[in-house]
């Protein structure tokens, strides 16, 4: 949040049109960043190649740069970085806020990092010191440190005064916190608290006692979900003595309930998460990590395979029932997909926590049968429609129509079922409910599917066809 | 965000004793509920019957039950505010935040609302018709009015008195606007701007030019999009004249993102969007949504047993080909379903854009191929090793497994090519991408897989077992 010259917005098609010309036109991107805010300008510069790129930047005031730099939404930020002379970097890396810079830092190759670190002012290389020892999806690994302190003891108006004469040192400060001579947090407070308040109250008399932290170790998305769900601003982070270590921002927040809701999501469709978007991600790097599932996938779909030998004979005698198998499994695959995509989003959001397994369990049952019931019903039409004008299914299409409609209400009750009760298991285990739950349930209930279809199969044919 | 007196955080552990104490005895509910911030408190009453929610609010100071309806996670909050008796309805709506009230009232029935409406202050009468025209999911909709306006001519040091003397009356502000006498944005001002400002400047010299708006029909997505972006605390809402007519938080916005990404997720998991969470939702309602999609996928899935019969003699006359199918087009099912997400996503986030189709569809033709060739190897290894130790695939393995392996490149090939490039479709005709895209594109490759499949066998089986 550097302050920078003001700056008009651009509609997003009028972004997209610079962005087309910038692409097909590199040197003209300077001039067109010089007009843009920060995050729209970063935009247009992950459209450029990596060497034009660094060379627009480094055509930028030092000021412009940086707050190019603090946008997380520029990407190869360590590798522009490391296309500058060191000195500019390191004048780039001293002006950064703290949690933006440690970021970049952290993906800087050592090579580079330990020949720039030493340019920095020696508060600034402790200070990413420091930060760098978080695992970087902790609270510790995404604060800020840049906060002001004050004592308990001190006048409103010595405060603001305080915070006065801090602010014109330092550009961007979001929180105020109240902190006894260890450094322990006493309390919070906001610059409207302190404008609100008598100017000659203490500040423990106006400050907001016991105010939400978190603890430096816990999780990114723990934090992220404190942040919303108490409407804060920023929350303090602190370490295991209750000490104040720095603080971190609802807008980091939203970028990491955004990368966390791709996670989720890519996890969902089948596959590790990317960590990376889809156009920088290197194609190797994206066939690898789609291809670990698939064929986990495809080696427990080869029960298929398996399950439909041992009904081979039935098929020989009756292939009418063959052409039923990919209908029949699918619909068992797609039910357990929805029931799954349900229970694993009503967890995330705590809507259902892991005691409710029965009472899902009983709406599942009875969502099953109905569901069932519908598709078998279709099923059984279809069956009984095409009889009537033509000899496809023989003269046995009576029974061949109720063995797909007692088989789809068996598949559909058992895609449900293991549908909503898988992302529990899952849980229960310590594992992420999100982790393929969807494709998995699909390859589980395509395996027993085909049993329960020849099952029914033996036992409504058994006489006729069979 | 209403004062309120200070209350101690509660572990998520603690919370959940709590909550399942307050379940089996709802009578020490309202003691329990003192104890806990609002957050806390609205998911100890979301777990109540009605009746015992609505009592135990009604125990509640005016101000803790005005916290508490101010929380968008408290569940049914208009069907409670309906239990209280009218007078006590009236007092916590006139003490809401205008966003949050305006929520509730949209909620009413019509009979209540002309009950409830007349006992307000005139005021508030009129803002709530104000907000009321908005729709609910647009910037006017979510949109708070309670913003602090000051003109450009008057000094520092007077808006900093005005704020004072307002905020004495009202307890929660978030946003100085600066307009002129039309009511027209001029700039925007942080408490903390004005602090650190000299004192004799005029607002019009240190306020912050050409803030971001937003337009009050803008949808609340784009809304949540543009605060992510630009880092805002909050935008300010204009109509088509640029007249300021409230504004919209990030913390407004951090719920409407969780909110779309459930919405998102429901849909890619092939159900339309519930809009309540899964346990409140009625049974009747939940197998309604899910049916709908369900009986689509279940009717182009029929496409299936189509496919299958013009390749009835076939089977026939090589019932081991049937074995195989389900393990065919579940791998070019899985493989369409991983690449339509990743696509969905992509494009949601804006790092690929509908022009990108061309070098998405290059990318996912190189990794068609190469995740087509490592699930082939497999599938031929699998009918080699076998046909090792046993006969079951006769002594035509060899071809068998040929069959297997060139039926699986061009299916998973298909697969991702449909996947990648459907979710480009949609958006391009005006759909959302996310809309059943997986489950559908699974439809398509399973019924198209069965041609690929049966077409490669009937080429390479030619002379041998067909």
């Amino acid at each position: 949040m550097v302050e920078q010259k003001a700056k008009s917005t651009v509609t997003p098609e009028l972004l997209d049109r610079l962005r087309m010309q910038v692409r097909s036109n590199p040197q003209t991107a300077t001039e067109v960043i010089d007009q843009l805010k920060a995050p729209d300008a970063a935009e247009v510069i992950n459209d450029l190649p990596l060497e034009d790129a660094a060379l627009t930047i480094s055509m930028l005031p030092v000021e412009e740069a940086v707050a190019l730099f603090n946008e997380p939404s520029l990407e190869r930020r360590h590798e522009i970085l490391a296309k500058f002379e060191l000195e500019r970097a390191a004048a780039i890396l001293s002006e950064m806020s703290s949690d933006e810079r440690a970021d970049v830092v952290r993906r800087l190759e050592m090579k580079y990092r330990e020949q720039v670190l030493p340019l920095l002012p020696e508060s600034v290389q402790n200070e990413i010191k420091f930060l760098l020892q978080f695992p970087p999806t902790t609270a510790g690994g995404i604060m800020s440190t840049e906060f002001i302190r004050i004592g308990p003891d001190i006048s409103v108006s010595e405060a603001l005064n305080h915070i006065r004469a801090v602010s014109k040192r330092r550009l961007h400060f979001y929180s105020i916190y109240v902190l006894d001579e260890d450094g322990s947090l006493l309390g919070a407070l906001s610059v409207r608290d302190l404008l609100v308040a008598n100017p000659h109250s203490s500040i423990k008399q106006v400050m907001r006692r016991y105010p939400i932290s978190v603890n430096c170790m816990d999780d990114q998305e723990l934090v992220a979900r404190k942040l919303a769900k108490y409407n804060l601003l920023a929350v303090p982070v602190v370490d295991d003595k209750g000490r104040v270590l720095g603080y971190v921002t609802v807008d980091d927040a939203l970028d990491v309930l955004v990368e966390e809701h791709t996670e989720d999501v890519q996890k969902m469709g089948g596959m590790e998460a990317l960590d990376e978007p889809y156009m920088t991600t290197p194609l190797f790097s994206l066939i690898r990590k789609r291809a670990g599932w698939l064929v986990v996938l495809f080696l427990s779909e080869m029960l298929t395979a398996t399950a439909m030998g041992y009904f081979e004979d039935e098929i020989a005698k009756a292939v009418v029932l063959a052409l039923f198998v990919p209908l029949i499994i699918s619909s068992g695959g797609n039910s357990g997909s929805q029931a799954a995509t349900l229970i694993i989003r009503a967890l995330a959001l705590g809507e259902v926590t892991l005691r409710d397994w029965w009472v899902v369990m009983r709406r599942e049952i009875f969502s099953g049968l109905t569901l069932g019931t519908i598709l078998g019903s279709i099923g059984f039409l279809r069956v009984a429609m095409w009889s009537v004008f033509t000899d496809v299914y023989g003269p046995h299409w009576l029974f061949i129509g109720v063995t797909i409609f007692l088989s789809l209400i068996g598949v559909v009750l058992w895609g449900t079922l293991s549908g909503s009760m898988l992302p529990f298991i899952l849980k229960k285990l310590g594992f992420d409910p999100a982790t393929s739950s969807a494709p998995f349930v699909a390859t589980l209930v395509d395996v027993t599917g085909i049993v329960i279809y020849f099952t029914v199969a033996a036992f409504v044919l058994s006489g006729k066809l069979l």
